[in-house]
């Protein structure tokens, strides 16, 4: 077997053999397949496909490349979750705990953001003292007393994936359906849940622009965890729009923590009670009730319980920002478009994203939105407002901005989209 | 500039900008460009494809990435040949020194064999003393007193072309068509030469297996050159057939003196001397008279001078091999087919040819072939002799060659194909 022979079989849109699937996982996990030797097949892959045994066959290959968890030993039946990614989305945070208050066990291996999308490890490390890293027994303590979990995954685990998902970050090969899959269900299949319910994201803050190429990736992957005995949903989901009125990391904290004390934006709110009802049906636990574990507060007493077990202070206050600007309406009328990439990148350049793996965030900067499609907005009156600790980003952010929104006349007639628009199983 | 977007821009089939291929060219060649990522544009490149202008763009920005030799303190005009390579192709040897005592000055800059095709280098290497690396002042020096030189390519010319080439060789991405182009060009326009002749392989022994590719390729690098002001020429040739009759470094040493000697075989002296008029042409040498040059010794007096003058001793015996092993015809007829493709990678096994860019040849490997297609051939009679000073690889050449050639019933009417298929200007 030589890597020539596998990266130019794709190159030639032939289909991979297992063998040629299996050793080359293992070669570059082991390093003797290069870098760029990964990086060119990487590439032929997204311009040539892969059928969806090929698929499979990689995923596999690349769970095989590290351990597997096992949570047989709780008492519950396990259910997580997993969004392909956008902008705004808190939704893991208030989601986590309200499951886990409904009577599952939510272990949720969460990352870190990268360009215009945030990452949920980010979000929590705004909150003074919580740690994102927990041994295995650790991860599996905090499970067992307070029902939810939400940490990085350990080293142990997919390590292909993890070597393959910083090459293909820094070589233009994010965006290709079979290594999204293969990537995402490696990791959610070693990490051992019994079920899992997918947020696959459609519009232009998400990875998948259109909707074709969204419900390809949803049934690649329901198809990816059925086969490995995951029972596994996926919902699409809109992300033309940012969700909820905040993105940046603090910000997004403090609007989560509204959601589970009644409060919050009605997109965040309809979106988390989907996903939650999905994930308790797909445990197995068809009575549990979302929305009274919301009301009542016992969801929030699973989140504060969950923060202070990694460390957190969940009465803290949390970092605000030294520098606000203020985006105003230039018209009167109705809000018809407020655009999820064009905000996730003001976002991200206001210092709330990273442009490489290894540098920090700022745990207060990015953007607070005052209007969502549909709404009425006034000329002059604050539309956005940006936040960051470090005030020369603001031209930078603002470019993203220039075309980032429409306003229609007023008494225009405009629906905004649904969030959830459709169920794969 | 990011080089992410340079890869995102090809691998969605958009032409890249003269800034971008400035730019990555540059910082690829200073290291800022990683070889991941240089191999992800490479593979996007590969199967993307790149416009006329692009490739003219691409071309030129490796030329800028060095330095440019100046031979326009030489007496006499500058004729180059480059070959894209083949099995048993030595013409290289013979033509130039002709050339040379025809009038003109070559400056031949050559490479080494990779893969199933022999190096111009690697066969010189052969003769005992005889040097491959010279200085640019030597290099002035030998083509001075000689006429002609032979010799590798100094590592100021064109390094963003000598990085890329070994970076594709382990990519898979060597066949694509604007990277082939651009990195013969790119050296040849450095170096300087006044008038280049391509000699644009075709067959199972090239690299392009079709006339269309061959063609594609042989316009594309007409068009570089004429642009750059050198006065340009393409034959497109038949490589399906191994040239002449030996594949190997010291056999084709041994075969390209028999032709300086007025001696060797028809299609080597064919080409030999379809090729010198070409340059003598583009030199604008007219009255020249190759064959006569070939006939009256005078060419053979320059190889003499030639290879004394880089050390070598022409009268040296050249090494022969310890083993040989003899296949003979399984039956009688006329030999209507013997594949160029599957001798150079029994050649390649034998020793002749390396796996890696570090791993030594062996002087005395290689095939010799009894006869060729349009032969008549005598069942039991020596078809191919397999030369190798390590006997243990006579198993895995010989697998090679299982399906190499066809042998007609006597008396089947079959005529070669020629051996210059067109000629492209």
């Amino acid at each position: 077997m030589d890597v020539i022979s596998v990266i130019r079989a794709k190159r030639d849109k032939q289909a991979l053999t297992d063998d040629q699937i299996d050793w080359v996982i293992d070669a570059y996990t082991r390093g003797t397949v290069a870098d760029e030797q990964m990086s060119a097949l990487a590439m032929a892959i997204l311009l040539n496909g892969m059928t969806r045994p090929e698929i499979a066959r990689w995923t596999a290959a690349m769970i095989n490349s590290g351990e597997r968890m096992d949570f047989s030993t709780l008492s519950r039946p396990t259910a997580d979750k997993h969004s392909t990614g956008g902008v705004g989305d808190k939704i893991t945070l208030p989601l986590a705990p309200l499951v886990a208050a409904c009577g599952a066990a939510v272990p949720q291996l969460s990352g870190r953001g990268l360009g215009h999308t945030g990452g949920t490890l980010d979000k929590l490390e705004s909150i003074p003292g919580w740690r994102a890293r927990l041994s295995n027994a650790e991860m599996l303590d905090v499970l067992n007393s307070t029902g939810a979990v939400i940490c990085a995954a350990g080293d142990g685990l997919a390590p292909a994936d993890k070597k393959l998902y910083a090459l293909r970050d820094v070589t233009g090969t994010v965006e290709a359906i079979p290594l999204i899959a293969s990537s995402i269900m490696s990791k959610k299949i070693a990490e051992g849940t019994g079920s899992l319910v997918l947020d696959v994201k459609v519009g232009s803050g998400a990875f998948m622009k259109t909707e074709a190429d969204a419900r390809e990736l949803a049934e690649t992957m329901v198809g990816l965890g059925t086969d490995h005995g995951v029972r596994t949903v996926a919902l699409l989901t809109d992300m033309a729009t940012p969700l909820g009125l905040t993105a940046g990391n603090a910000l997004e904290v403090r609007e989560s923590v509204e959601v589970l004390a009644g409060g919050g934006p009605a997109d965040v709110i309809e979106l988390t009670l989907a996903l939650a009802r999905e994930m308790l049906d797909a445990a197995g636990l068809k009575d549990a009730d979302p929305a009274k574990a919301l009301a009542d507060g016992s969801a929030m007493d699973v989140w504060r319980r969950m923060i202070s077990a990694q460390g957190g202070d969940p009465d803290a206050d949390l970092p605000t920002s030294r520098e606000q600007h203020v985006v105003t309406a230039p018209a009167s009328g109705v809000l018809t478009r407020l655009d999820a990439y064009d905000v996730g990148v003001a976002a991200w350049r206001l210092g709330a994203g990273r442009a490489r793996k290894e540098d920090p965030v700022q745990a207060a900067a990015g953007v607070e939105l005052h209007a969502k499609p549909g709404d009425e907005v006034t000329a002059g009156a604050p539309l956005l407002t940006l936040h960051t600790d470090t005030p020369d980003r603001f031209g930078y952010a603002l470019q993203s901005l220039e075309s980032a929104y429409d306003i229609a006349p007023g008494g225009t007639d405009f629906a905004p989209r649904p969030i959830v628009l459709d169920r794969i199983v």
